[in-house]
């Protein structure tokens, strides 16, 4: 995309042969905008990065895998501020306009030495180097790099935006062990370039769940470079539409790609709550069964087990009536009035149990508010896979 | 102990040769007092407990194991009311004094012919059961019986405490996939009975937690004779504290018990979170850290990962200064001012992890609220366990 560049090394972060420490730079100053983990504990490169949020551009983000920088104190911040300095001071830039992010161990010391000397290479690599590249060098357990990309036009002037992303554990809503990075080279006006980004985000990465954990270092960030030459795109007009359609859209899929690369995840499964008092009780519900360790338990045991389901939705604080409530695997019916349906249900929904993706539907029947959430199940991988995480 | 009487038979819910149809029977009527679960969508037995509880007396107790009589609608209900007119029958007592009980599947009817069938073969068996019958037919992925007896004396007068607990997985504060019978010959004062039982309840079975789900059916009950020819205890008095003290220590051994029998589990972790802002805010942080996917998997990894505790505590909604915080595994600190203490830490640290029990003590340093809960680890077995249940 004219206007941005990308690049990716090995700083020895990780384990040997794999790319580690990656940059994305706009050539012009751009809008930004963010949206950080809600944990009390905040790594040290979202608490810096959210107060230069506030100066509202954004040049460059620079971003590790394979150490958190989180718990790490005062050296933490120093070495996020050090960092950024390199960084600016090799791209001319102010160092304010550098966002830090990290990913990996909670509460280790980032190998400072391996990352200094590692940015020349870093800067240098810009010349050659692609979206893919920071995609990779991204992931952790991640077993796939989530990259996607879209086209748009506002008032006929052609934009795109491109994402990338990584996940895999510590996935639940409110940003999870999650980062997300986008660039578009749309010219968006800056409040509502903000306001479409915790929208998008709402509707997307918000309603995933992995293993109901959040962690300390999620970020999703947008930059806007206007180098597409449009109109500036800002609230109420048909141009905003479109924009924040294809945003959405780019976010929802690469957080489906999240919750399908969760850990040791075999299934990915679709679940709706209607029929609830409220849209955010039905959220509620579909939160509650998407982070019951029985209900996930169940799906990678291809065991058509409404009733957890319908006991994790009746503790999740949603109102319920559980003489009405309905429940489909797919399209098959499995639960009319709170109770087993019969006949040839239950080898009718272990069939769909056994597909890697279906829907569960629930119909509370109390009101209107309806909400769909992503999930996976939990397998032994996942236990086998954070078991030895460190190790 | 005189005054009740005990016993258990194969009625044929669960698998052949297994114990899954029990009955506790007090020779006068007793003083009773019940907590239930909160879950929305509850057990029939659970609603007919609730309501005939309001009477306040109890005589006799019916449970089966293998199936839980939840989400079974009408026939549920009808079930459970032929259940106990079946027993009140033989036992010529009033249907309201029976309270019935079941633990095991969701959504599937009882098999009413065969408990029908059992009931006589129930009662005389009577003469010669023990309740440690009861504490095995109770079972479903238990795989020891719980039952603890106590002593004590009020005014003078010697009386005891018997109990008997099932557990395994669907274990979460509020009442989990547990049940709970405790006996005593001991006169009780009615109202404070209720009183002093739902104390103990929050003070042992409410701080566990195996894997956060909460079940239809969860029920604990105490029934009072007075057959000890003690003055009825009431508050305020140095019986009372005597019998608090007494039943209070019955119930969180039960509770411990019902931990390390945690499906799966090979650890029984001790997580206490002191310094809060409050008590309150102590307990859902050291709730937060017991449930958290990560951290139980840490444990089962015998992983020193002390940072997904904190980044557990973080999201817990207590107040957390993550500057403050102190975390140590037995007596090895690991964390001072929230950040690593390097040293020996991590090997020491790892070492207790080795071993089958240890505690994690985190100080927050923001106040006097502190809290203890108890919790196992998230071991393959676990997730075996739950994927192949209803198989």
């Amino acid at each position: 995309m004219k206007g941005f560049k990308f690049s990716a090394v090995e700083a020895a972060i990780k384990k040997p042969g794999r790319l580690d420490l990656a940059l994305i730079f706009s050539e012009v100053p751009a809008a930004v905008a963010a949206v950080f983990t809600t944990n009390r504990v905040k790594a040290a490169p979202v608490l810096v990065g959210m107060e230069r949020l506030k100066n509202g551009l954004c040049q460059a983000v620079v971003v590790n895998s394979g150490n958190a920088n989180a718990c790490t104190g005062r050296q933490g911040m120093d070495d996020v501020l050090e960092t950024s300095r390199v960084v600016a001071e090799g791209l001319g830039i102010p160092d304010e306009s550098v966002q830090v992010s990290s990913t990996g161990v909670i509460g280790q010391p980032l190998p400072m030495e391996r990352v200094r000397m590692s940015i020349p290479a870093l800067i240098e690599g810009l010349e050659g180097g692609t979206l893919a590249d920071v995609s990779r060098a991204i992931m952790t357990t991640d077993t796939f790099p989530k990259l996607e990309v879209r086209q748009g036009s506002a008032s006929g002037v052609p934009f795109t935006i491109a994402g990338v992303a990584k996940g895999a554990g510590m996935i639940m809503p409110n940003m999870a062990t999650m980062l997300a990075f986008i660039v578009t080279d749309a010219a968006v006006e800056p409040a509502w370039l903000k306001k479409v980004f915790k929208e998008a985000n709402d509707a997307s990465f918000n309603i995933i769940s992995v293993d109901g954990d959040m962690s300390t270092n999620d970020t999703a960030l947008v930059m806007a470079t206007g180098v597409a030459g449009n109109p500036p795109i800002t609230a109420g007009t048909p141009d905003a539409d479109t924009f924040a359609g294809v945003l959405e859209d780019l976010l929802l899929t690469l957080a489906k790609q999240i919750v399908k690369d969760g850990e040791g995840a075999t299934k990915f499964v679709t679940i709706t709550v209607k029929g609830a008092r409220s849209a955010a009780e039905a959220k509620q519900a579909a939160m509650a069964a998407a982070n019951s360790l029985l209900v996930k338990t169940a799906f990678f045991g291809q065991d058509a087990n409404w009733g957890r389901i319908l006991a994790a939705i009746g503790y999740s604080g949603a109102e319920v009536d559980p003489d009405k409530a309905e429940l489909f695997f797919d399209g098959v019916q499995m639960v009319k009035n709170g109770v087993f349906i019969g006949g040839d249900a239950e080898s009718r929904g272990t069939q769909v149990l056994q597909n890697k993706e279906f829907t569960v539907t629930v119909d509370l029947r109390l009101g209107e508010g309806h909400a769909t959430v992503y999930t996976s199940d939990l397998s032994y991988d996942y236990v086998k896979i954070n078991a030895d995480y460190r190790t």
